[in-house]
C-alpha cells in the first residue's frame, strides 16, 4: 500500500516536470513527430525524450528478428522509423539473425546469412520507398546482430546478465515474443537479456518495437542498471491485427499480406476476408486504419475521398459503402504500396529462393 | 523393453571388443595407472582409451571452477593428475573463472581474478609437491576459462548449444554440481553447456573429474554430437565425504581441512570428529582412505606400520588401535601434507586477502 503511494507519488512529480518544460517550436515538432501515432509510452520516457530533443539528435533503434518473410504489417514501423528520420534523429535498424535462430530456430543456423540479405534488401526497400519531403537514407544505419553480439565484452555481460536473472525473469520477458513451452529451449531464455545488452552496445537513447515487445523492454529497464548501465526510453508501436486472426502472422498464409504476393493474390486475400456490410469489425478497415492512411494521407473509396480513416469507418458502419467497394479499393491500394518494393525484390529470385524456397505465385 | 535389450546387444559387444585388445605391456601399464582408483569409467570409453594410448599420449582436461578456497579433498583429483602424468598423458588444468560466477556468482565477478591468482598458485604447489619419480610439470598446462570462453566462435555455439537443449536438460545437467533452486539464475543452466563445450575447445579426448560430474559428462556425451562435434571419453573420481557430513565443502568450515590451516587448526578439526572405538563409520578413517595411503603408500599409527587401507580399517574395527591413536596419526599425516603447500602460500598473505578476505590462523 506504502509502496503504491510512492510509486503514484513519484508519476506525479514525473508528471509535474514534463508539465514545467517548455520546447520551442522546432522541439516540439520533432517531439509530436516521435510520439505520433504511438501505443504507449511512459511519462517518465516523455520527460527525459524531451531532454534529450532538446540538445541534440534522438539516437534509436529498431531491432527485427530474421525469421519468416515479412507482411506488410511490417509498414508499421517503417512508417514510424519515416517519422524518426524526419524528426533527424539518428535511426539504428538492427538485422537481429542471432535472435532469429535463438527464438526456437525461426530461422534455421543454415540459413542466417541469406535470410539477412533477403531482410536487409526488403526494409531498405519499404522504408527507402515510404521516404518523403527529401529525406533520405543517411541517417540511419543498418547493423547485423552478430556483428557486435559475439564481441567478448559484449559475451561477458551475457554471463554477467544471466547472473542476475533467473529463468522466471526471462521467460516473463519473452513471454509475448518468443516461441513458449512448458519446457522452454535455453535459446529462448537468452533472448530477451541479448535484447537488452543491444540497447547499450549500440550507444542509443532509445528502443522501438511494437507492443507485443513491453515485457522485454521492461526487462530491460529492470536490469540493465544492475550491470551498471542506463535504463532507455522505449516507444511502442500499436500491434496490427491479422486479416482474419489474432495476429498477422509470417506463419498464417492467408492471415498476412506477403510483400512478394502478387496483384492478383492481394486481390484474392483481400476477397476472401470477412467483411459484412455496415459491420465496422472487418481486417480490411484495418488494413486502412493502421497503414494505408498513414502510408497514401486520404485514399479514395468508390470515387470519393477520404481524410480520416474515421469518416471511412463511419460511412462504412452507416452503409453509404459497399463491402465489395471497401474491399476493391482496400487491394488497390496495398497493391500500389506494395509493387515497387515487389518490383524490385522479383529481381532477385536466386536471392529469395536461398532464403525461402520456391514461391508460390498465384 | 526392445531398447533395453538394444543397448544390452551393443554393451555386449563393447565388452568383446574390449577382450579382444591386446596391449603391450607399457600400454597396458599406462592404462592401469589412468584407470587406478576411478569411480567409473563405462566399458565404450575404456575402449576408445586403449585405441589412443595405444597410438600415442592421451589428452586430458581437468577443470576447476573457482569459487570457495580448495581444501584437502583437492588431493583427490590431484592425486589422479599425479597418475595421468606418470602415464605420459598431456594434461590440461583449466581454472573455470567465468564457471565460478555462472555457479550462484560463488566467485563474485570482483573477485575473479585474484581467486585466479589464488587457484593457479595453489594447484601448482600442491600437484608439484605430489609429483613422484621424477615427473615434472613438463607434460601440464595450464589455462583460464576466459582465454577462450569469450571468443566469437565458443560464444556462437553457447547459442547454437542453446537451441538444442532445454531448460531441463540444463537443470538435470548441473543438479549435482550447481546451485539448485525452484526458479533457477539462468547463468547456472549455462554452466553444463560451457562444460560441455569445453571439452571441444580444449582439444581433448577425455574429461576428468569427481563423480558428481556425471550428469554434465552424459550431458556432453548427448550434445556434442549434435552440434557436430565428437564426443569425449569421461573418468570419474570417487567423491570424498566431509569429515561430519555427507561432502567436504568450502562452505562449511567444519566440514573440511583447508590448505591453509595451521598444524593446530587440523588437529583441533580431526580432534573433534565422530570417532567412536571400534565403529569404522568415521571421518577420521575416510581421511585415511581417500587420501593418506595414496599419497604416503603406507602409514604408521602407536608404531605400527600399514600398508593397505583396509589393514588399517580392520584393526580399528577389532579395537586395536584407539581412537585418540588414529586422531592423533591422522592429524600427523594431513599436516605433513598440507605444510609444504601452507608454506609457500602463506608467504603471500596480499595474494590470500585479496581474494578471501583475512583468514583466521586459530
Amino acid at each position: 500500500m506504502a509502496e503504491k503511494k510512492e510509486s503514484e507519488n513519484a508519476n506525479n512529480v514525473i508528471k509535474a516536470k514534463l508539465g514545467e518544460i517548455n520546447l520551442d517550436k522546432l522541439t516540439q515538432k520533432k517531439v509530436d513527430l516521435i510520439e505520433r501515432n504511438l501505443d504507449e509510452i511512459t511519462d517518465g520516457d516523455r520527460l527525459i525524450l524531451r531532454k534529450i530533443v532538446q540538445q541534440r539528435a534522438l539516437k534509436i533503434y529498431w531491432g527485427t528478428a530474421i525469421t519468416g518473410r515479412p507482411h506488410i504489417a511490417y509498414f508499421l514501423p517503417i512508417l514510424k522509423l519515416r517519422d524518426f528520420l524526419e524528426a533527424g534523429c539518428e535511426v539504428t535498424v538492427m538485422f537481429a539473425d542471432i535472435h532469429g535462430f535463438l527464438d526456437n530456430l525461426k530461422a534455421p543456423i543454415s540459413k542466417i546469412e541469406s535470410r539477412y540479405t533477403y531482410y536487409k534488401k526488403l526494409i531498405t526497400t519499404m522504408l527507402g520507398r515510404s521516404l518523403r519531403n527529401g529525406t533520405g537514407l543517411g541517417g540511419i544505419r543498418f547493423i547485423k546482430g552478430s556483428d557486435f553480439e559475439l564481441t567478448p565484452k559484449y559475451t561477458f555481460d551475457v554471463y554477467r546478465m544471466a547472473s542476475y536473472t533467473t529463468e522466471r525473469d526471462c521467460k516473463r520477458a519473452g513471454a509475448d515474443v518468443v516461441k513458449q513451452s512448458e519446457n522452454a529451449l535455453l535459446s529462448s531464455m537468452l533472448y530477451p537479456n541479448m535484447q537488452a545488452l543491444d540497447e547499450e552496445y549500440l550507444g542509443v537513447d532509445a528502443q522501438f518495437g511494437g507492443s507485443d515487445q513491453r515485457k522485454i523492454f521492461m526487462h530491460a529497464k529492470t536490469f540493465l542498471p544492475k550491470l551498471g548501465y542506463k535504463k532507455r526510453i522505449h516507444l511502442m508501436n500499436p500491434m496490427m491485427p491479422g486479416l482474419n486472426s489474432e495476429k498477422m502472422s509470417s506463419s498464417d498464409e492467408m492471415s498476412k499480406i506477403d510483400m512478394l504476393d502478387t496483384k492478383q493474390q492481394i486481390s484474392k486475400k483481400i476477397g476472401k476476408c470477412f467483411c459484412e456490410e455496415g459491420n465496422t469489425d472487418t481486417g480490411v478497415l484495418t488494413i486502412f486504419e493502421y497503414i494505408l492512411f498513414n502510408y497514401f494521407g486520404s485514399v479514395k473509396v468508390s470515387g470519393v475521398e477520404y481524410s480520416t480513416f474515421e469518416m471511412l469507418k463511419d460511412e462504412f458502419g452507416k452503409k453509404v459503402i459497399h463491402p465489395g467497394d471497401l474491399k476493391s479499393a482496400c487491394s488497390y491500394y496495398v497493391n500500389e504500396m506494395v509493387a515497387p518494393v515487389r518490383d524490385v525484390m522479383m529481381e532477385e529470385t536466386e536471392m529469395i529462393e536461398a532464403a525461402y524456397g520456391k514461391i508460390s505465385r498465384q
